[in-house]
């Protein structure tokens, strides 16, 4: 930690400060300096107290961590890349992972269709929400665990692995017994009580950014999944909250490479909350891919226009193969495979 | 609902909308204007499923609601104001209310020392932290029951009704056991798993705004709690995300008036978090209290240098007295009373 | 200035950093830490280049200053409160000062009509845009010369100072010649050249607050004036730029007990900017007044309803009586004077 | 414009505001909803007055535009793409067009050498800042006409055209005489004066997004210059201000797929301001060609180290180099050509 005091502090208000640096554990270490004071508190932050109290102090301006927060997810921790492994499906090597999916599970028929529709081009991973965070409560909920069902049917037919949301303490079990990959979504990405819920599951965990959480702020959440024992985590960006209202909310593509720089996990953007626009999912996976990301999670659904949900961001299957076809060379471009339609 | 088409739209692609208006049960009203057709759907937006998946159709450039989304706790629904009430304390009537404590509760003499002067100094509820949400899994995470039990021993000590935080759906009925009134923090501001667990137990609620909570968002997370059979909801302002970095958060105090208008339910600020900084507290609590707030959450620790979480912003004891001498004649300027000190 | 290295450095890495330090004019100072080796740089930060390029180098973490940035406009050079002398109105002082005037000028009958009504309430100045900065090029951009010339009219029938908004490096003369007070609006807030400009003419300047400017940048656009010899420096904070759309902009009132604070000038709200609702203005005032304010800039038009521009914040007349009723006990209660109506 | 009323507004109040729309040259439709009256008012929004002051009619509960704003700059107006010629080079084609240099024009040897280095790297345009905008007075302000100077000896040797700042109306003569590209910069965004001074030289004008500027906003600034008769405008993303603090700006990518649907008009990106940070500009470059920018405009400095300003965003030479052989495969995927190194 640094300590700025105040111009014109008493050698006897400094001495306070340096008593309680040291109370506390620390080694003070003081530069006098033309206009300031500073005091640098020598010690391993994460095994003493926090200094951040002294703030409150009357001499003292500011204080400063030195050291980072997160230690687990962080990149000096782990200087390799962490890949996240969902039955035959691997999040975070060279191959780019798409996911797909309805927003809400509908029904059987809307949601076989989908699931052979994107496993055809090319998706790895099949999303779709049986329990739904609403503005309102007046609001379609979700069709809760007969949504769940369905999702565990379309695996059986399809092969690929399910991703869902988990957004209650009291689901857990019952989530967890369907789904391959929990998401916990931006309304919950500071619910630290479900996060470690979640991650004593030992499933892997996606999380999505909170709409006005700060990068530091989100690795810590992820700290919260490593510390409580699963090491299964990817990050993924879904935009954030801004005075701009053209996008629902500002897809933060620079959170990619940064994410890449300063934790080892894999890295995942959602195009279909960030801009909020069928018309804009296509151009933010290119970007996504072209900047590093590791996965896409994109909303598709056979009929966006009869949707019970977000239908105006919803891509439809044909849509979708489109965005694939278009994904390809850009993917390549920056070294990267991608499923090839009808591999599956 | 209105519908704005896009600029030269075929008759017939005016047609599919109109068709798909009548189709979920709306009626539909077309105008013809110079630049743009638009399309009134008339018919009860809360009876028939919304009409905003048509923002995916092509031909559509946009949809806007033209009723509010919140209905219980609109001003419109119930013109008078409501209060709340927490034993003798009646909060949204012409009492001006404060509540005060710590920000968590550390150790029986901490809480029974600020417990006590508060009351001395005019607050008539005591809040303190048992489950502490925090940004790391590093942080300290509160005393739990035994932080619940020291609360209780201070309410028979002093009188004083308690409002302690809710974080988890697991911990409903404890924290219930204990607790007078059930604070939302920020982080949990769009959980309404927990939210609706919370309106559940039929205690008061009060909801603090999310750090990127837009005010009709806030509303409609209260529309929750009166939608499960709880009226007893309070809004407490206590700060958005913005650019910012002087203060931890921006408080918005005019959002004291604007829910004053829209809703009968009671305002509370919470200059503490609001500002992050013991130095504004008293002048957002004068802002506030002019403005109309009917109480005040405000934390106040027996020194506050030594505090395990958020020292910076908390009040001393004496300090938090000479606020309440600061805030009396305000309140008297605005048609409030205020406890007298001492006369508990 | 602090400058933070990364973990691992190189003994040679460190070397060379505190070679370009002293290169730069300053004393390093080292202090190993547990995790990181975190340098000062002791010297006057005004007088040596900045260090701010070694964020560049590949071995830094951060740099951080420790000094203020702003000299002239801080607290600190000057502990006493200056004030703003504009014809026998001073503002800073003892007395709340409240200009009132319409967003545009229209027309003589308006303005008139206005000045009169506003001085019997007890405005002590009037405000009125000649010269508007409007976002589309098709709106009303203002009457020119020709409303400066019913602006200095309407001083002249009612003896109120003029303030009015220069936006144009070309108009400085020009509004130099009628106006008492010159206006930066937020617009311009960083045009820099446009302040240094206003500066020179020696007149007093309010300063409006940029959307998304912090309070230290604001600090430093009122160090530009008074670095150009003008000490007359009003910090007029009018909203900024959020998520929240319930409000044209987010008022943050924290911003007046921290320009309080931070600087020896005279602090202003104008709270239909703030707000852009003319049922919102009322609260503002209170609040602003509560927690501090020396004026208020207050829009107010005969016929609000037919207004050119911003007619939905504008004030009638006799709103603007009502609101320096409500306004006179809450000034009283905070220790400040107001004008008694009819008092001109 | 539509017009939406209380709840429970009188024949009367609703009569009035149909007189109102008449007189001011609409024609009013109305729909009696089942909670709402909404007000049609038919005519064009640009020959007729605006409905906006109708929001200040208590019986009115809102008011909203039905029309876009920008007309000249719209891609309604003008569906195929506009380009932007300056001498030999073509923005808006199919070629990726380059702009790099220096932050600030510092000397001879430090432009000379960039301009060479990026020119051999396959850079079409060289940028330099003769005049910077600096947010303290005490921080270094360009080299003014010696810097330009410079510049315009950079452009003989190189063959390479030059984009640099105006800030003030009173350099137009001066910095047009040398310029080919006119930079407004993101302080001046909406100094409107500046722009029409810009707009009145004939040369092409490149506008940077305002800090907290929308979309919309940002396209209205266009028209300004297309209004006052000149059509060579391009819109450069540089970032939004939000409260992340990772990064300097936050970096807003999916607008340009939104200008390229909106406008007609080249869109540029500009990594260097966009992240504030030299380890961001590739991913960001990278990212904003996939999503289909036609130009980018990088900060490259010699030595950035010990660069007069902003050192930690600026490009070495070597670093260039490889960032523009990392953005050919991408470009080509997504269609475009970039000059190969040595083609100069």
């Amino acid at each position: 930690m640094i300590i700025i005091l105040k111009s014109k502090v008493s050698k006897k208000d400094e001495k306070a400060v340096l008593n309680e640096i040291k109370r506390l554990g620390y080694r003070p270490h003081v530069m006098h300096g033309v206009a300031r004071t500073v005091i640098g508190a020598i010690g391993d932050e994460t095994r003493h107290p926090t200094l951040e109290a002294l703030r409150a102090w009357p001499q003292v301006e500011s204080v400063m961590p030195v050291q980072k927060r997160h230690k687990l997810t962080s990149r000096e921790a782990n200087p390799e890349n962490s890949t996240v492994k969902v039955r035959d499906v691997v999040i975070g090597g060279p191959e780019l992972i798409v996911m797909a999916g309805p927003c809400s599970v509908e029904s059987e028929s809307q949601l076989m269709t989908t699931a052979h529709a994107i496993a055809k081009s090319g998706a790895r991973i099949l999303r779709g929400g049986a329990f739904k965070p609403r503005t309102s409560p007046y609001e379609f909920q979700g069709l809760g665990e007969k949504g769940l069902k369905l999702l565990a049917k379309a695996r059986r037919e399809t092969g690929l692995p399910v991703i869902t949301e988990l957004l209650s303490e009291d689901h857990v079990e019952l989530v967890a017994e369907y789904a391959d990959i929990l998401q916990i979504g931006a309304r919950n990405a500071q619910n630290f009580q479900l996060i470690i819920a979640a991650a004593k599951t030992g499933l892997p965990i996606l999380l999505k950014r909170g709409l006005s959480m700060k990068i530091e702020e989100w690795l810590l959440a992820g700290e919260y999944v490593l510390a409580h024992g699963n090491r299964q985590v990817m990050f993924c960006e879904r935009g954030i909250r801004t005075f701009e209202t053209y996008t629902r909310n500002t897809i933060d593509l620079a959170a990619v490479p940064i994410l890449k720089k300063e934790t080892h996990l894999p890295v995942v953007v959602d195009p279909s909350q960030g801009g909020g626009r069928a018309d804009l999912v296509a151009a933010i996976c290119l970007g996504a891919v072209a900047m590093g990301a590791d996965a896409l999670l994109i909303e598709v659904h056979p009929n966006p226009r009869e949707a019970w949900s977000d239908g105006a961001q919803q891509l439809t299957p044909a849509g979708f193969a489109d965005l694939m076809a278009g994904l390809r060379p850009v993917a390549g471009a920056v070294g990267r495979t991608l499923r090839k339609p009808d591999a599956g």
